[in-house]
């Protein structure tokens, strides 16, 4: 056993969501009412599971939109899920009028990483994933260029080369999703620097992060780095997002900053980008594979430290 | 009405927290055990309450310690507040055998600040609580000097002058343990350049708050900030904390750092310092005030976004 | 002497810039060439000024524009001015072809603030100030309405209301006009809620600084912070900049962001806002008052720590 | 060419210094006094080179230390080293009485890498220097355990593995002086779990850079990461410094810290902690690398943005 692979064994022991079959996590959302979080809480306990966390937040206790992440543990989690879930579907689907979704801890998310040309993002995403980090399996990696392909066989990771031919995207769509469909639960742009249809965001049957550079204040268009250059920006961020049809308008799951002066150039100000993009989207894809990040409308609950 | 108390009142209002007879805050601590969490939240809805909010943390699922604040409504609380308790007493003391305390919003702690010559904490505080951001009342000023009467008494606030006569501490103390008793639900010592006694500690029934500077790494002594800068230290910091005996040593509350520079003077480290103090203290009170603080032995549970 | 007062005497002495009449500050800038360096740097040894400090940037060693921020001593300053003067225009502004200023740091830049309702702003620079943190004397506060007097004349400044009558915007304008020229070096807008004029900003005779609420991404028009709430914003900052005919667009002299989460409501935004903004303004003004902020087109050079 | 090659080559062409073989580094430092910066500056111009940027700190005016880093430009400057060389040492040293040392931008700094078993520092420094980000070349990799071999030598880099044999210190250092000397510029120790005894640091002919993980406030001797958690930290940070006699005491280069919470785990807070620590030495390291990073006997001057 590397040395590499024990860190990330002793990790998964450490990190106590993930590592046992015992171990489950409840994701309720609906209508705000009296009692809803007793409700929850008594439906589990009631089919014989015991609560470790449990986080909840309401848009307004009078009439908002009520979230509650529960992580439980039951013996054999895969096995009673049948019995465990028809529990719920009577108290927490008919009798609370919640919608309500169940995940085995035990199963990591499967992924799909789409990149181009840079590395930062994608590779900073395999090395945590190797590292233990991230709770979830990397599927494939998919490009429109070669270029990045040695290194991310070298993680034991597939490394599809699609490209785009004869400027027929809706066929290389076609490709993308052949490979996709019933394969991953998301899919991760780590700088892909592809337009993406919404046609493809309803077929892909997954949700996708985008990882997008941020500035205060925003520059539209082309050139957003020469243009925060220009009127003397201090501090450059990136976003991280999901995708809706909507370019770069989906919802936010994280953000951060860093801090540039007038003596950065504009490729300085991309190297500091670069290391907040990685960092950002590491921190909004380990949230979501751990089913910390719920969507509300063009908004996010985002349960974590 | 002036801009300022409109302020606050509009602050009041939108707060959610403090600002009705309705709400309630229910804290527990005690051995984690199955059940708790759906145990706690049925005996409040069993009472006639509905939950608003809820944050709970286990140090271990299996037998560590466990810790939940929940945020209730429940109309005219101090009214039923004999029953609820009684429900709670049986439910969550009896049965589940934990500890457990019941605050009315509507109730702002009753707090004394404690200051010597130097105002930019002190200054922040009564700012922040006649603005509407602090769900506290300041009882009184207490201080080894004159010189900020004239400041703190513009806010309406008490301002009571103790000099150390003789270096009689003792007596010293004990004035400030008759002005105290009863009269206050929490002491906060903003930059006050006194030693506090244990005998004190234990006998003004309140717990104490302290800012303290900080740095990475730390400077044991006097001269912290001409240490700092004799090392090139490049972050300075500061951290509130519940006061122990062990001096300086006590539950971490809040911590934040801000970057220096080698063109900085010492004198410019203090000045940095003091904004992170006074920012830090701030944070820390209006946690507290708002019972998201937690205390775990030694550490603290910080409920807080 | 009050405890304030010695303070600020206490960080004037050792501000090391500002105290004594022998330190002057040489700003220059223009087209970059070989030799600028070396020949500002002479021709102020030349004069018989000892060089303390300097800064000094080009946008591009070939042909770029050069700006340079030389802190210098020389006896007598004041008296010998009009020799070093002159020997500066010769070798400067003749024999380099550059634009140069000269700034007596014993002579506090003379300030006019601008506020609404709003007090954040303005009662952290009349602090600060009294403090000894910033190195200007606050002529006068110019607001629409008349809420803040009391407090702003505690702090011993003229506070002038002059309304907007009959929506005549022209004849505000003359009046802010007839207080303001001659007798202020800068214009602070510290959450001034009226839109300024071309024809004011041309005709003030002094630059002017704004605190603008920044968000990543932007939100453009009316309720950026409801915005910000409903895209799932993590991230809430400030911009201080030069005011231009371009609202808002002006060249950024500072920037800072805190974080925040989906518990924080629409208020606790602007709360968690108003602090990064009072932070950013404070730091903008000070090194605008120290001479440390050159314009460079619509971007700045800030030489600071 | 790669992608990442290309990359590499453009982060070179655009990064200005260390590009071309016409830029050169004239560090200098000694007592300050009257007419320094004009002397070196002229003394430079003198020569025939063009100043490109300037940097300076005095720490006091009147009779401090003084620092200056200048970057200028001169045709074929390996070929007319000697003469100039020949007029810094007349002017710079004989006639101001300073120190002095010249730097080749084109020559990066020949460094060896000491790592254990840990590789998130490692992995991070050879993955910025492949991407053209840190102005060095990595000579050697060195080891006491052999786990991360493979991965070294993806990048191209040799890895000795020089494991400790019967404990004996003394022999595993002679080893290693017989690698290191005369063929690097710097040592950096990137997790590197070995006492480095005094006598190595003596006689390595290098400096040494060490990454220390920091907390505030400072947990001393082993199991640092829970002493924190038992407290309840609320920062996390990382200390890059100079290695001296006294562990962990030397000057500091760069710090900066990461929030946790009491919702982190001791494994979390280390993995929060190794983010901090990759960041914070890569910054070091290439501020090192640029001749940016000054040291004053136990502190340190850093020009850098």
């Amino acid at each position: 056993m590397t040395a590499t692979a024990m860190l990330a064994a002793e990790a998964g022991a450490a990190a106590g969501e993930g590592g046992t079959g015992d171990e489950g996590r409840l994701i309720v959302h609906g209508q705000d009412r009296p009692g809803v979080v007793a409700g929850v809480s008594a439906a589990l306990a009631g089919a014989g599971a015991n609560i470790v966390s449990l986080d909840q937040h309401s848009t307004d206790p009078a009439g908002g939109r009520f979230f509650q992440r529960t992580v439980f543990r039951i013996p054999d989690l895969a096995v009673v899920r049948p019995e465990l879930e028809s529990v719920l579907r009577e108290r927490i689907g008919d009798v609370l009028g919640l919608q309500w979704r169940l995940v085995e801890a035990a199963r990591p998310k499967r992924v799909a990483i789409f990149a181009s040309k840079t590395d930062h993002c994608l590779l900073d995403l395999l090395w945590r994933q190797r590292r233990g980090e991230l709770n979830m399996s990397v599927a494939m990696v998919i490009s429109n260029h070669s270029d990045l392909a040695e290194e991310v066989r070298r993680f034991d990771v597939p490394y599809f080369h699609v490209p785009v031919k004869n400027g027929d995207k809706k066929a290389t769509e076609q490709e993308h999703l052949r490979l996709l469909q019933g394969n991953v639960d998301l899919v991760i742009l780590a700088r892909y620097m592809q337009i993406i249809s919404g046609d493809f965001i309803r077929d892909v049957g997954a949700p996708l992060i985008n990882i997008h550079h941020s500035f205060l204040p925003a520059f539209v268009g082309a050139g957003p780095y020469q243009k925060a250059k220009d009127r003397g920006v201090k501090l450059v961020g990136a976003t991280a997002h999901y995708v809706t049809e909507d370019l770069d308008e989906g919802p936010i799951i994280e953000q951060d900053v860093v801090r540039v002066s007038h003596a950065d150039t504009v490729r300085d100000l991309m190297r500091r980008g670069a290391d907040v993009e990685r960092m950002v989207l590491a921190r909004a894809v380990g949230w979501h594979c751990e089913d910390r990040v719920l969507r509300d409308g063009n908004s996010t609950i985002v349960f974590a430290s």
